[in-house]
């Protein structure tokens, strides 16, 4: 794509002046529009160095109320962000709903400058870039605006630049060893940037290759580009919603295990009370054991809970939890999402909870809220959780290729079982606070439930990240299984590191 | 205090079996009844290497429902966190109303163990030991129980229980050297824990030193101690509130600098169009210099926008803005308090915002909110908004010695000059967004903050931290005030490093 940049355009003063007094107002009124139309949006700049991007991105954001965005600046990962996914720290930093988070480079590092810096195999490229395009896939079906600039300058002009900056004393600092180093091997990392943008110039997010020899002309292009952008974004969201798609998107970039359907699960698995302190005892040592290993070998560990109210996911967790080491894990629990929650990709909030290699988060309610509550009460269009099953398929891809072990349980108990332990959780005054009006509304919806569930678990029961139903009709027998369960996985998990 | 400690208690299993059943059970039930009282707690853990740490605290945690409690480990500081103030990384992890925070170590490293690996000098510890008791402190007057435990054992046990560890390969990793190191020098540890324990047994936040030579004893101590100090925390949170403290408490630990009365200040200053061009060029590109340098020194500076609605902060920081690079500076917009901020300390949501070092913040209205609209809104009690100025002072001061320039802006007008922009907004299309019906009833409140903002310059204006009365009845006059004001502070800044 940069052999296409013509490097040689000039822009007048008087010409620049002219026509950017327009195009900031409107950047600025754009933005109140943003806001009002809930347009979340991200705007990224790469490029070479010394092509301008600090003073370009101050020209874009003096424009606007700061109030409605951020600015990130990625540098290399530091100790504590390294034992994170790849992608966490992006996750974390798109904007809310309304809001425009500016990148001041961003996850294009991970594939340009780290290929010849960090040594990465043309498969680890391949590999991020899969994540990255994903990454930016998810956003924009999300209503994600994003906007992403490459600053080109050529390399006669990249060392001029540097020359500059070094004959002074202020500003010679700001040239690296690195600096010089890319612009002598300007030719290997132009090979590099091109391969990064063609492989990542998707429709749903474009590249925009900004000439920058001239500084009025790349502020024009940047200003441009931005508005008309988000004019474009602003009128699609207004125009009226597209027909729902037809049907669950089934995802098909994964091989799926097969799983029984609910119906056919047997629930009269059961332990005696010798049986299950005997089991309980041995396995909770077994995993402590265990928890000490995959510390020192740096695996993260994630653990979803899913189930029926009243199954037993808080027993069966701390009969867990009562094995590890408080310094390393952490039980997540997932109430209805709170307002920022909900004005982020619905992702957003468990990639914030992502643990360190070498950790373990136990979820208790999970991102599978997206295909079962959400999608029984409405509370996403249809197409949004219709697509959610591959969406998830990709963000459990994501932590598997990080090294994470994953395990996901569905707690299973029957009606006449619920309604048991909802009228004993109603009469004894310890336990009231356990049971709300919302679980016996839930408990009517028994048969949309079992549906959701059923798809849920055909569709996103992959190699990497299968469903495990533990039957829990008896509490004892389900608690030992949960435990047998994440004994073997993580016993596979370190003998295949 | 150590010395006062029996050692050698010992208690029989049957024992403990017998009263811990019950005091475990009271202690889950007392969660439901933090949560309901909306009582925050802070429970802190510090001691001896292999004093058994982690299985107490997992012995705690196991009773509590996880979705009220976080468990925090404090290791050294990293990277990032170096960067911050010294109680950045506490404040930031402080509980909401309702919740529990442990901490596994705390605070308490920083003058314990610090002094003798960091090397630090005994000013250096009592400067942070006094930060340290104004931050728990602020905690309790706001309503905060915090809960200190301290694990003793002796030299002897210690190291045969490092002996134990090292004995087997699965745990020989957990003993360091720094642990052997410690354990040679217990004595030297001992008198820097003892003097730690006598330096910060605060009333308001007392210790609680554990004998866990044996472990029965020792889960008892923690249960007890837990059980009875929150339920007398929940019996004062239910007592009458005790009658309004006498008045403002007046700032006695730092000098003040005088201040004007608003009613003095005049408002005639203004600049011609061409003297504000002019200055306008010479003061950014001085400002620029500056942050590169600001920058270079790792010198943080902070800079709190007050002052009356339109007089005109959000052009004034645009000013200031335009002369900073994008990656070195932030612009954080105050408005109203969320759930969460509300559920916190007020401090919480500023400490939350602090720069790095080298990094330039600056705030679009502050933590003054507590003595200007709280006080008059009667948001927060009159005790709580009269405990703010020495609190407000005691905050600054601790940015003040982490290296931090700052800078507290009083934006000024009168009312004949606010209700023109008033008007002027209402009729002007593009600016309508700028005036809400709230600015209407503040501007009714006008001599209410007046009294308010004189009480604030006469009682928060220190000499690390002082107030500057920005003219703004010319806007142009006003920003060059704000950037001459901030080039001298940021001056004098560098020339005392």
């Amino acid at each position: 794509m940069l052999e296409q940049v013509d490097l040689t355009q000039r822009t007048e003063k008087d010409q620049y002046k002219k026509e950017a007094a327009g195009l900031k107002e409107r950047l600025s009124s754009l933005q109140q529009e943003i806001k009002g139309a809930k347009l979340p949006v991200i705007i990224l700049f790469e490029g070479w160095g010394a092509a301008g991007k600090g003073s370009l991105i101050s020209k874009v954001i003096i424009n606007l109320d700061p109030r409605g965005f951020q600015v990130y600046s990625i540098v290399p990962a530091d100790s504590a962000e390294s034992r994170k996914p790849l992608l966490w720290r992006y996750w974390t930093k798109i904007p809310q709903q309304g809001q425009i988070s500016v990148f001041d480079r961003s996850w294009y590092q991970d594939i340009s400058v780290a290929k010849l810096e960090e040594n990465l195999s043309d498969e680890d490229i391949a590999a991020r870039t899969a994540s990255i395009t994903t990454f930016e896939r998810q956003l924009t079906d999300d209503g994600y605006l994003i906007l992403k600039f490459f600053l080109h300058i050529s390399q006669e002009e990249q060392k001029s630049r540097f020359n500059k900056l070094l004959s002074s004393k202020n500003t010679a600092w700001r040239v690296t060893d690195l600096d010089r180093k890319r612009n002598r091997q300007y030719d290997r990392y132009y090979r590099l940037f091109d391969q990064m943008l063609e492989s990542t110039n998707t429709p749903n997010a474009p590249w925009h290759v900004v000439p920058c020899e001239d500084k009025y002309t790349a502020q024009l292009f940047i200003f441009r580009t931005l508005v008309t952008s988000i004019e474009e974004a602003l009128r699609q969201k207004q125009a009226p919603a597209a027909p729902a798609a037809g049907g669950i998107v089934v995802p098909d970039s994964f091989a799926m295990k097969p799983m029984p359907k609910l119906q056919d699960v047997r629930l009269d698995k059961a332990l005696t009370d010798e049986e299950y302190h005997e089991k309980l005892k041995k396995a909770q040592k077994k995993l402590k054991k265990l928890h000490n290993e995959l510390y020192q070998a740096r695996m993260p560990v994630i653990v979803a809970y899913e189930g029926w109210d009243a199954a037993g996911k808080g027993g069966n967790i701390r009969r867990v939890a009562a094995a590890l080491d408080p310094r390393g894990y952490e039980v997540i629990p997932i109430a209805a999402p709170d307002k920022a929650e909900l004005a982020h990709h619905y992702l957003w909030r468990f990639w914030n909870h992502m643990p360190k290699t070498g950790h373990v988060a136990i979820f208790d309610r999970t991102w599978y809220g997206r295909v079962m509550v959400e999608r029984i009460e409405g509370f996403c269009s249809t197409s949004a959780w219709q697509r959610a099953y591959q969406e998830i398929n990709e963000f459990e891809w994501e932590l598997h290729q990080w090294g994470a072990v994953i395990l996901k349980f569905w707690l299973h108990i029957d009606p006449d079982e619920q309604l048991r332990r909802f009228k004993d959780r109603q009469e004894t005054p310890s336990k009231q606070w356990k049971i709300t009006e919302e679980d016996w509304r839930n408990r009517e919806k028994w048969g949309q439930y079992e549906t959701a569930v059923n798809d849920m678990l055909q569709y996103t029961s992959t190699g990497f990240a299968p469903w495990h139903i533990i039957e829990s009709q008896d509490k004892k027998y389900g608690r030992i299984k949960a435990l047998h369960t994440m004994i073997a996985a993580i016993e596979e998990g370190l003998a295949n590191r």
